[in-house]
């Protein structure tokens, strides 16, 4: 499979997300960003702070071309990612690549940057939306939750993020040796990832059966 | 299961690598976070820019208290982390955590974040000895591949960081509710998530056998 390439009039990149290296493997296209953000679940976020970057791992929510995080609303890094520039990227590994010369292993992968400033959701019914969202991500299960509480509601802070500065690069090929190697000695090729949600594992005390939407995940690629 | 969380007297942890939300899931024990990076194979990047924050993510090597990164000698992202802070972040995902309130939502992971200066590496055997340490990480298999040119030598760089400003997170335990809703009406539980390398698949030009070392990651959990 080789790579598709497109530019979304509605998402022109930005001088910034511009993919510098490896241009070909560059998409545009809103669609497979919207489409590698919902396959994923855990975004790497990143914060410029005086005391260099930070990047922690964090669960996301999409809603039409705005992406939301949250956290606690004591954590610095959120605080300081608040009205501030920052880098979301999601990361799908699906192959490692062994190429006949090692300067050309690679992986296959999906993946998304999006950058931008990041701005605290004040407005109440947003938050709960966004928190609903992050929430049934991977599989819907708000609805079952007992509510939160308006003491839940303060201690947590909700980011939004536009996609408007998002890029996405895909490799999904075999190896791609010099012309010099191709058809001679030694192996290339793809040793593919694999993932799958496992058999739910209630905690002891619960007694109550486990909702359709998460026992359904059982068996399920997880990207 | 729950958390262990200690403190190695050999990598006191520095003030901006002290965990500060969810601090009882805090590991510094130095062999945690080798085995953390050891069986993770990607990880997420920062550098601070003109231009805000930017996390791409990167295959990475360690050997000892270093760990490497590469990339094409080209990439302004490495050079502009050569001789600046950088922050490495590796997340292993091991399962989603479903509590009674969306609140206590959580997920089973291991991670390492280093955070500190990166220096390129110049002298030519680290960097064959770091770019063969990259190679091997997953499955050994740097000394069955062409070996590198001058040439791609050349056009690859090398960035070294320790280990020293290193902390490790790891949640391995089922959803942690408020008590007033522990034993009552709603499941809570964790999914957990399987990762496993699938059969290689050879380029089609290829006559020569997979390697034992990368055919025996067949069926092996990715992490």
């Amino acid at each position: 499979m080789s790579e598709a390439t497109s530019t979304a009039a509605n998402h022109p990149p930005s001088d910034r997300t511009t993919v510098k290296r490896g241009a070909d493997r560059a998409v545009y296209d809103r669609e497979q960003i919207r489409s590698i953000l919902d396959a994923g679940h855990l975004a790497h976020v990143g914060v410029s702070t005086d005391h260099g970057p930070i990047v922690l791992p964090m669960v996301y929510g999409r809603i039409g071309d705005t992406l939301y995080l949250h956290g606690s609303a004591a954590n610095a890094m959120l605080r300081a990612g608040a009205s501030t520039d920052i880098c979301v990227t999601v990361t799908l590994v699906d192959g490692l690549v062994f190429a006949r010369s090692a300067f050309h292993h690679s992986m296959n992968y999906r993946s998304v940057v999006v950058r931008g400033e990041a701005g605290r959701v004040t407005d109440p019914d947003e938050v709960v939306t966004a928190l609903r969202q992050i929430s049934d991500h991977v599989a819907e299960n708000w609805d079952g939750r007992r509510p939160p509480t308006d003491k839940e509601l303060r201690a947590t802070m909700v980011l939004s993020m536009p996609l408007t500065e998002a890029s996405a690069k895909v490799r999904a090929e075999g190896a791609i040796d010099d012309d010099a190697d191709v058809g001679g000695p030694r192996w290339a090729g793809v040793v593919p990832l694999e993932t799958r949600w496992a058999a739910p594992v209630a905690n002891a005390d619960v007694t109550d059966p486990c909702p359709d939407t998460i026992a359904e995940l059982e068996g399920r690629a997880a990207w």
